[in-house]
């Protein structure tokens, strides 16, 4: 049982629900099962250059499942490989790999764990192949990674969302308006499409389906000629006008700080409330899908796939992820996920669906 | 088109979270694609002895996506083949098979629509075998349908189950109490096992495990020694304790309503109490878990099943129910239903994964 | 009882959770003490002016307690002395007050009762002066009415508010993140002081105290420097900083559109983040505040109101609004209203209370 | 300020959500205004008895404003005047105030903050009376102490109490029952008839106004009538029938645990089932109401009350609690408390309010 003495883990990127409860569980299960001791990397990556760590005792996991964020902390920008510095005004990156892999080896693991999205699966990857043996544990809320069906904080950010949605609802059908709601998703459409579904949107806007602007108002007029004095439309931060609609590119230009804005959701609405003649406004509810406690089947989700990276790391199956595969745990390669974000493909059931109870996809 | 003419829906059994849910989407689907006509039935299989009947145009489909309960209502008693009629102080039952046979003839639908359990898809299967054109879509908040992975309602059930045990931590922990949770569940412990895992639940016991009293004191006092002066224990209202453990047994039978008064939550409380000497309490969820707003992945998988169904209405595939295999769904005999209830199987992997984060199952 | 025969209910002005509840408190005691007639205008006094009316019966007002949004729709515009009309590229206002007081006076109805904010109920006042048997329930969000200590909506709006913040804190909590919640209040800054105690908010920026941008860059530093890597900001959406600090009106003035873009959160996220390198987000919680289901605090204050109003109806106090002060109910002149705001005095006791637990103001 | 030095917090009784948010604002403002230090009596009297203490320092108290519970633990049983102690199967109680005195002398506070209910509250006055200085800050869900309007937890309690009605409201609507929802309330109605005006129960049973079973019957059968088929009844625990209803309370006493099996409840629900013919459902929600996140409102009012407390402490009001009169607070001598329950008083606005939109008071 040598090897498996001691295992580290490391949380990276953005937030998500979920988090804690794969600590927890990996960290109990190694704790219970395998007698293993546990130690936490601070701020992702950084936590190995700066060799900053916590133990995890299991009282120090106990009560954190319902906990949102992650008890690590986490870091957007630490890359080991390209590690950024300020001089003065600008920033210059560095490869700290070694540095990296030193404090690795001096950590004495016989795994590290790595819970995180594409860019921290990329250089848990890289890091594998030098040297160092690395489970992953997939991690976004956008659902859009490959070698996975789902992952987890994706229910909970549809939850979110849907329940933003939900309740937008009556204040679209008081005031007889067109109420935009706009989701994360900047690659893929899955939460627009889901949330979407789930609260009966009239039209859902997703990157992957770009969006003929005089079908959206089309479908905003022709409810209101049927009597319904208000439509609902989910738009993902990432759905894009076809060509020749250029006036959104345009609002979204002139904004000072068109990402930060949710510049899509407010242009879009500017020109359906110019077209159409009815009032339109906007929602942006950012960062709100990646907070808060999750939901309880992302829970369960991220507690199974914690005790399956334990499995792995028992059985030494380094250098890939736990994925969900129906309804069973499978492993990946880590360079699966390097191959780009998973979208929601052309032949999506739900995509179908959904058209057939009346959404509206702007195509 | 002449057989696609008209469809009837039909609700029975217990409420569950999501069954407008499915309404909506046939009845969107079926008059936007295929121009139907459809007219829902009124409270279950006693709508079709009593020939109450109200169409369901567009509109009247249209915003009831989140709300829980059914629209058409429902009846847990009504049986065209053994229906129910009182003579004084008891209840006669009577084959009234002949007249739902011709009411439904009458209706002149091309099929019948039967969303419901065990219970109502049995019913439906008789139907169907005397000649009547049914698809079935499963419903049910405990999971314990054959045929199908999943039902619609089990994630809303799990998820307020969850936001319960979650609430009652604080009291428990304040007390430094044991605290019970009653939930639903009598045949099989899915909803115990799945909020049992989602809160953290320390004992979780349902009916396919019976327990072991000695082994569930065994770990309130253990968590005692260790310094956690709570403990959360879930057990499905069907839990059984081992033989010999006959106090929980004695104490139920005493009480003037033992069903009704979620009996095995108090008298396993009680016993806990007596053995362990540290102060118990017991909540009984009873109806809220099959009350209130579907939760937006019910939704979207009702939306998918009621889509299906009129699928599978066009394909003629009458006989069948929709059900969920991994992340597609597919067609099973209704015939599979009355094979008995899925129940948890010895070797579920979330018992294995429950366990090895600490879970106590009292065996 | 002729006098008493029918009375009237108008939902004018922008969205508030609990106008259902009035509209049904005020509807069910009519009819079931009184048995009065009662009829709904719809969209406000656009309806007035088109006279759009529905009846509305006991079954009519029965289930929308909880429902947000009004039945009866609102409209911000209508204005039956300065009624919009389009002319081209134009708008212009005329004096359609002779048509309201004509078709009012049509209506037969004993009473009109005017449920709205500032607007309407200074619309109302003239109506009454020109002749109009009025009662106004003052409804705002915002809270910030003369005449009453509290309106209906705001308890919802603030538990909207913080339950945004609170789920926010993991987010920043694991990002090392300066988080800034914008919240309504364009005058007065009551959502944001009370969402900001109840949340436990660092610094708490609103209308009535314009803020110095270094004592609010200083605060995050100091939580820095003590170990607290986060800061929550939460901001009203009218909060000004002092002369001098024009960083932040100039960069809403870039914005195309700045009053829809939330423009204070988002300039003041940039330059926090600028004074003190620190990552922060803007999160714009918007129509979120004015939407969905009533608290029960709400809904109960709505009912009263409501039973109030018809009270005033029996004893003519045409002219007045409902007001609340302390555990009372009482009558208030609808002039009240007209005298601008009811903006948070500088001696609120809250500002102290939160200032003595740490909170910031800016100043 | 020699004084001031130093003041000890305890809470005792029942569970209830904000006392975390008394605790903090006590802590947070004596330690930021008057530099004090803090120290947290463990599980209420018991620590005083046991000498069972934790230092509270400024990040003790930070990030609990949210938690339910109490971070200091409490006991319902501990009292100096009347220690429980065991004696193989029985219990003794001896007078240890002494032992109490002596150790709260040796703590060396300048004042004991007491957080409780009327028993708490009492015990508390006794030690003022035998020379400690207190400062108490009432708290009960119940709402019923004498001496202030509100107290915090209640606006928590009628919360949670209110949604589980509305979400059963669709169940009782689809199955077309009777749905007896049990609150807490032993000796007040404030809960029943706060929750049940804010839900639109049809029935409201408090234990004030003694109900007559045939009102409550009549009531089912007259909304049966008018084709409502469901009516929701809200009980409070200590809701009783006239004299001469004596089937509650036979089939209570057969009951093997008559209080803890929430006895009305059910009692209740098989009366109205046998004497109405309608399906009758109970559900109680017993701990729920006190378990989990304080709402908003309770938040700050428990911010303020924990303000108040510390200005009371410097200016040395002790025997004396923290009342809340209309808008402000005041000084309440800590006897006021002890002269029993703050019951439903018959003239009470929101019973007529309630009466005059239709609820049914069963009298």
């Amino acid at each position: 049982m040598e090897t498996k003495g001691k295992i580290a883990i490391l949380t990276g990127g953005g937030d998500c629900p979920g988090i804690n409860a794969v600590i927890r569980s990996v960290a109990k299960k190694a704790i219970l099962e395998y007698d293993m001791e546990v130690v936490g990397i601070k701020d992702g990556y950084e936590g190995i250059i700066t060799s900053c760590y916590k133990d995890l005792h299991f009282d120090d996991v106990s009560g954190i499942l319902t906990l949102g964020g992650t008890i690590l902390g986490t870091s957007n920008t630490a890359n080991p490989y390209q590690y950024p510095s300020r001089r003065g005004n600008r920033t210059e990156f560095n490869d700290l790999s070694q540095v990296a892999l030193t404090n690795i080896a001096n950590l004495g693991v016989a795994c590290l764990v790595c819970i995180g999205g594409d860019g921290t699966l990329d250089i848990a990857n890289r890091l594998f192949r030098d040297g160092v043996p690395i489970i992953g544990v997939p991690k976004t809320i956008d659902n859009d990674l490959r070698g996975t069906d789902i992952t987890f904080g994706f229910d909970s950010a549809v939850s979110i969302a849907t329940e933003g949605i939900d309740s937008l609802h009556t204040t679209a059908q008081s005031h007889h308006r067109v109420m935009i709601v706009e989701v994360m998703g900047r690659n893929a459409g899955w939460i627009a499409l889901y949330a979407g579904v789930a609260s009966g949107g009239d039209v859902v806007l997703i990157p992957e389906i770009p969006y003929d602007i005089e079908k959206v108002v089309g479908k905003v007029k022709e409810r209101n000629r049927r009597g319904k004095r208000f439509t609902i439309v989910v738009v993902a931060e990432g759905a894009k006008p076809k060509d020749g609609n250029v006036v959104v590119q345009r609002v979204i230009k002139k904004s000072p700080e068109p990402i930060r804005l949710g510049g899509i959701g407010f242009a879009l609405g500017a020109e359906i409330e110019k077209l159409s003649g009815i009032e339109t406004r906007t929602v942006v509810l950012g960062h709100l899908q990646r907070s808060g406690v999750p939901t309880p089947f992302d829970r369960v989700l991220a507690t199974r796939l914690g005790c399956k990276a334990v499995e792995m790391i028992i059985n030494q199956r380094f250098g890939y992820m736990v994925g969900v595969k129906g309804n069973s745990l499978n492993e990946v390669p880590l360079e699966e996920v390097a191959k780009g974000p998973r979208n929601v493909p052309s032949d999506e059931p739900l995509i179908q669906e959904a058209r057939s109870v009346g959404t509206c996809f702007g195509d």
